[in-house]
């Protein structure tokens, strides 16, 4: 696509980074002059009041940076990437295997740096004192909390010291193929600074339970440790927290495969995340969270309105980091939009799936980042016969390239042997579901499937499963809509991720609220 | 050395590292004691009381454990450094630069990485209520400071985040070979998180004066702005600290080039810095302190002995950085150590120069900092000629390596054409000092200075200076103390920074207490 081979990335689109450009420094700098000018100087331009949420709209500004920077740094290291042999095949592009197009690799780690670089400089807008001082007299010193958000810097300060730690291991990842079981320590490890900081600022260990099931444990005399609704969990809250990087970024990095939709994906989630965080902020008119929250139950819109100091807080922190995390899966994306120029590596899953994990942590929403993942999860479950290897598994479950058509035809796996009792079972279960396509012997293979030319080391009776197309979320996507070009299969994925997020938000508000009886945390 | 060619890094001692292990296990391990430990199994096993420092004696433990993990760690990545072509080639060895023996590389990354994530899982040793649970009832509430370090936590993470990314970016350079103007911001982004936190926090920007400065400038009626003994710079301040790391990371890049040499300033300037730290903890008899700090000032013991809590706080910090440094460098001498097994790469300067500028920056002691880096000054100093062009500068400034004899011999640029005047009076200026050797037209050549053989382009009349020394401290030590073998030079730069170091106590503690009056921050 590219005119000039020594080109990388798509063409930017110049006049519009300019644009961009001049919005951000402008969102930034203008609640600066009230901190940096005099105020005789102030009232003579009669310059507009102060923004609100001044640190909020300097965020603003960041994450339009983040896309700016992301959109220009992806084409500026690939080269670099390239000469030193980070990069990859394009498998489904003509050519495939063995002659497909050389694209550069791990161009997570740039805009994983460029993120994490402007993390770094926002730290004063949230947390100095700069705001307060430039509003002489209006320092609001509220009771029982000192006036300077230290404890917040300490958490914000970890949660970048766990994204510097994803993005160094995932990068060491990408560069030494680290096997399989060295791997799985890695957002472990990442999790640790958010967690010990946790630990250390003596972080709460308990989770509120479903209506029913405190009632349960009451009936079951165990009430006295456990309080009426919420319940202590201890050492076992750790646990918990450390399960929650593992899963958020692995189910980023096995949902992969096709141009753009592991930045899709994360695009989607930060989205979502944002704008669940912009819900808890008084920004809004009551009227409109009274229609959203009032879905399920009619108290649930008082309930986000009264959202108090400590919530407020809490997912504005989160906001400062998924602000710029939109931004920088954006900016990606235009790069790894299909034909792809840039590959994220695993860098990125890392990266990403670490940075929603340590929101969620500090933001105490787990189980709403959860309701985000459902296209992840669902991926996963439908992996699982293939992953614990009830089903054969294929080294690649890409979905199959067709030079002539240019489409993308579910991938099958065909089967070495006659399939045991049980691989039946849950492929016939899984038919019925309708999320696999079988194919039995003595039916001829549809011609779309030419995989199926594979000599059989079997001979098949009439009837027997002889080949299964792969078990992932694009594979089934493919079976149910037929073949398609592998950017519309993205466009799905991302309208399915859109989905299910609008289905999180009816269940976090309308569900969750009749669940957990309004009581949120 | 080693038997078996595959085999990387120099053997281990097994046994004292098992011994190690558990020493450090031990230590960490007894002052958790009385937090997991319920008390009655306290009395019945009958325990020492736990010590007046946890914390540090926890931090001993972690140093210990970071020398053995480097030990390990070094052999047991090499191989994968190896396979991706992250080598060097030993040059002042048999074959040089042909067929040197080939090295790995970056072996500063997994120490860093180590350190850090030890660094990590230290953060509830200080900071969190986890001793004073233990202690019960015996939490104390100093006047004016809440009980939980939340504000000496956060110095601590951005500590850690400016290590993480002056690794980072030390990997990226090391693997890209980034070009010398892409390399010199490096230090300064990595110090951004520091500097950051630090104004977020309000930090100090006041400097004391000399004594004698402060009454000059009182002379010149700027009393008004200055206070009496103390400055405060402002932003200029924050400029002064952004040179600090972009000084102490490059000075130790600089004065390389033979096996152990990085490893072992940066060894003995940690070293020196956890010295200088323990002084100020309550820990020692007050005899010593009066005579160490008796040197230039009676009163100067006192001041030591007086040090407060707030001072005992930042040493103690600057300790729990310290400790672990000495450990790293230490475990990675080992391997470093002629002849090589191993190369630092650009990875281990950034990491250890940002280390002693973040310490150094929170504990308030920078300009002790820079008194430990003299013999770092002096290279510096040494090699402007060469940097600045006053004297043409050679592609390497390495002791030259003669094959026979094994010695190093100190390397000579052998000017290309006539030295203009002021290079010719540099050079004199240079000889008179001691500092190098020059080569003058129709004097033979020393034999060892073989190199004297190339064709000259011009030619030179009786008295020119054909050839001079390369303005190095290495190559100044091979001068002033004739050849020597590899191991030897870097054992004499090894003394002379240890020399350097005690005159800096004694400028420090002596001098020091003179010159600002024993005012000291």
């Amino acid at each position: 696509m590219s005119v000039r081979p020594e080109r990388y990335g798509h063409p930017l689109p110049t006049l519009l980074l300019y644009t961009l450009t001049s919005i951000a420094l402008a969102l930034i700098a203008q609640p600066l002059l009230p901190v940096v000018l005099p105020s005789h100087l102030l009232q003579h331009f009669n310059l507009p009041p102060p923004p609100a949420f001044p640190a909020l709209q300097a965020c603003l500004g960041f994450s339009i940076l983040t896309f700016v920077g992301s959109l220009v740094a992806v084409p500026a290291v690939s080269a670099a990437l390239m000469a030193k042999g980070i990069q990859g095949r394009d498998l489904l592009k003509p050519g495939g295997r063995v002659s497909g197009p050389m694209i550069p690799e791990c161009l997570g780690l740039p805009i994983a740096c460029l993120y994490i670089l402007l993390m770094m400089l926002f730290i004063p807008f949230p947390f100095s004192h700069m705001f307060n001082s430039g509003r002489k007299g209006q320092i609001e010193k509220s009771v029982g909390r000192e006036c300077f958000p230290t404890s917040e810097l300490t958490l914000y300060l970890s949660s970048l010291l766990s994204l510097m730690v994803a993005t160094l291991l995932g990068f060491i990842d990408d560069l030494f193929d680290i096997r399989w079981r060295h791997k799985l320590p890695i957002p472990l490890i990442a999790a640790i600074p958010t967690l010990v900081v946790y630990y250390s600022e003596g972080g709460l260990t308990s989770v509120v339970l479903p209506k029913g099931v405190g009632r349960w444990i009451e009936t079951l005399g165990w009430g006295g440790w456990v309080g009426s609704k919420v319940i202590d969990l201890g050492p076992l809250y750790y646990i918990y927290l450390l399960l929650l990087p593992t899963f958020t970024t692995n189910s980023i990095n096995i949902l992969a495969g096709v141009n753009g939709v592991e930045c899709i994906q994360a695009l989607i989630i930060a989205a979502s995340v944002l704008l669940n965080d912009l819900l808890f902020l008084p920004l809004w008119p009551r009227w409109l969270l009274v229609a959203l929250g009032g879905i399920g139950d009619p108290d649930a819109g008082k309930i986000l309105a009264f959202a108090g100091g400590e919530m407020v807080q809490r997912h504005l922190m989160s906001a400062y980091f998924m602000g710029p995390m939109v931004g920088v899966c954006a900016g990606f994306l235009w790069h790894n939009w299909y034909p792809a120029k840039a590959f994220p590596g695993d860098t990125f899953c890392y990266f990403t799936g670490m940075a929603f994990s340590a929101v969620a942590l500090q933001g105490h929403f787990s189980k709403t980042l959860i309701l985000f993942f459902v296209p992840q999860i669902f991926n996963f479950i439908l992996s699982c016969p293939q992953l614990f290897h009830l089903v054969e598994c294929p080294r690649h479950r890409l979905p199959h390239y067709e030079t002539g058509t240019n489409l993308l035809h579910p991938s099958r796996v065909i089967f070495a042997k006659r399939p045991a009792a049980h691989t039946r079972l849950v492929l016939s279960v899984l038919e019925i579901l309708g999320l696999v396509r079988l194919e039995r012997a003595a039916e001829s293979p549809s011609p779309s499937t030419s995989e199926g030319s594979v000599e059989r080391a079997w001979t098949a009776q009439k009837g027997d499963i002889v080949s299964s197309t792969n078990l992932t979320i694009l594979n089934f996507l493919l079976v149910r809509l037929g073949p398609m070009r592998e950017d519309t299969l993205c466009s799905v994925m991302g309208g399915v991720q859109v989905g299910c997020s609008a289905l999180a938000f009816w269940v976090r508000y309308g569900l969750g609220a009749w669940v957990y009886g309004g009581d949120r945390r």
